[in-house]
């Protein structure tokens, strides 16, 4: 997660998704669509989570147009036995085969107890968390795994094998907030290494390595080498048995057959996704399983402090709370609002610059 | 994982099963299941991993003698509705209801493509990758949690309110070495710092902070305190909703319902257990998903590698590297063959001194 930056500018949220609903539209997706992956954007800025926000329009414009992600509004159910679904996403926004694996996963995990679908030819699917969120919602367990690229060597190597490969797990609460883990497997985002070279400063040596290997805590090398993962062999492993269930079980791409998602914009992506819903109605009876999460997180938030801590947050409170304290507004930086702003001008929105700007007045 | 210290006292692994078996049909263990359970636990020591190995013995007995460990050799099917099975364990030995988990959710997941067993009222299984192994010989993706006593705080936080709970996921794979992730979600073990200790030694910042929450790097101050998640956040967030997995969907124990293993040994430990069948037949035939496991993993064992790095290991193939060079030799230390001879002695095996003895000349 990278907190917003402080100081950017405000923009409300309800403009911010009108606007890029209306450039997804221009690009030739259905309007449903657009607004589907416009509010999911912006809500991953409300969250704090602007490395998973409305920064990614201009890069989605791109395979769209290129041709690299299709306008499709589903993928294609390719085999469906009993627990045991596989989806080919044609390339589709991953907002969009991700809510129809979600729908899917849910509905077979109330007949048989719990049920998965294994996504292949996938796309970007923003923040992983808010589809195991939705299957929370439905009172289930929630597992979302995805793929990336490789990123990350093997412990002690000098060559990427493994992406920072996401995984996350929420679990129906009955408190005010969702109870969730979300998170890369790598120990830091590339984004935060490139804030490091930005402003002149060092990294931690656990943080990433260079091109041969080698430990470093200068962010020009870091950017050339390789991500380190988070806790050493322990993220490692995880990301590795991460890449093999969705690429392998989906039949879709793992290692790098999965491309990069800022490398050539007519290349289909193709990463793989895993969604895994465990029913908790089959297993125990009424509320009982949520209100043992709720009191769990209770727990964790309101725990013992040292001196000098102001807030203790238990698991997926953080974003929640971001959310709550945005007031509806999004911060956005300078950067991305000018390239939205010329994203919108290249596809002839002539009044996106000023509903933006107008916008800004929230 | 705690490599086995060197010059330590060689014993046939052979012979030390049979003493360790012994000791626990002394108990009352009937005789197949002490047999299991002892096999296990040298397994443990011959793969490197001393802390699940038979350095558990008198504390298992002790509890077998309290009552706080039953001499049921299988717990108890509560729950079985498709993919969703409850054990109730009635503080068996951990090993033995493992193993009839793990029967019940393959056959299971054979049949719908994936199923998984909650246990409750569970004890002690040893390492949690064994049984993810099991599933993975069986053409499944093995998926294994448990929980412990709360060891953690939340991040910020100065109480424990998560266990460093174990997760394993291991994957069939046609290679020769097993494929698996399998970890505790703490920095590191408290047996390191208490070696650390011992040894007049400072510790990380990371792996510990004292009993106020504050961070510190003397092991003693660590020891009165809290264990840190592996990644902070990430390793604190998963350990909470692997607890939740555990207790809450099999109606068993969670946070601190879970009793501390070497405290009060007349007190049940109450530990939960979760496990997770996929069947990969239901989604890709053959071995074509093994093979590329195996081709993965070769991939990062051969990785490139930086000046002065000897070896690279893929997730998995270090476990089974340390047990093939054991030459079937367990290398325990002296304070731990002194605790199995005295635990014996008591016990009126008044051969196993001797056994031990001969067993060492392996």
């Amino acid at each position: 997660m990278t907190p917003g930056a402080t100081g950017a500018v405000p923009i409300d949220a309800q403009r911010l998704t009108s606007v890029v609903a209306d450039i997804f539209t221009a690009c030739g997706i259905a309007a449903a669509d657009a607004q589907i992956v416009a509010a999911d954007l912006v809500a991953a800025d409300l969250e704090g989570i602007a490395s998973h926000g409305v920064m990614l329009v201009p890069m989605y414009v791109e395979r769209i147009k290129k041709g690299s992600v299709s306008r499709r509004s589903a993928g294609e159910v390719v085999s469906d036995r009993a627990g045991a679904i596989i989806i080919d996403a044609g390339n589709a926004l991953g907002q969009l085969t991700s809510r129809q694996a979600v729908k899917l996963v849910v509905a077979r995990a109330r007949e048989i107890g719990l049920a998965s679908v294994a996504v292949r030819n996938g796309f970007h699917f923003g923040t992983a968390g808010r589809y195991a969120r939705m299957m929370a919602q439905e009172n289930c367990v929630g597992i979302v795994l995805s793929n990336t690229r490789p990123l990350m060597p093997a412990p002690g190597g000098a060559e990427a094998i493994a992406g920072n490969n996401p995984i996350a797990i929420a679990l129906p609460s009955t408190g005010s907030f969702p109870v969730e883990a979300d998170m890369a497997l790598s120990a830091t985002a590339m984004g935060k290494i490139r804030l490091a070279a930005a402003a002149g400063e060092r990294i931690p040596e656990d943080w990433a390595v260079d091109a041969q290997g080698q430990p470093t805590s200068d962010p020009a090398a870091a950017i050339k080498g390789m991500l380190l993962p988070a806790a050493g062999p322990k993220g490692f492993s995880l990301a590795f048995v991460i890449d093999l269930l969705c690429g392998g079980l989906s039949g879709g791409a793992l290692g790098a057959e999965v491309r990069p998602l800022y490398g050539d914009a007519a290349e289909p992506y193709r990463c793989s996704h895993f969604f895994l819903a465990v029913h908790v109605g089959h297993f125990q009876p009424g509320d009982q399983f949520a209100g043992r999460v709720r009191d769990q997180a209770m727990r964790a938030s309101r725990s013992k402090r040292p001196a000098g801590v102001e807030r203790v947050y238990a698991p997926g409170e953080l974003v929640w709370a971001t959310r709550q304290a945005s007031g509806g507004v999004c911060r956005l930086d300078q950067a991305t609002v000018q390239s939205l702003l010329d994203t919108a001008t290249r596809l002839g929105l002539a009044d996106s610059e000023s509903s933006l700007l107008a916008a800004k007045g929230a």
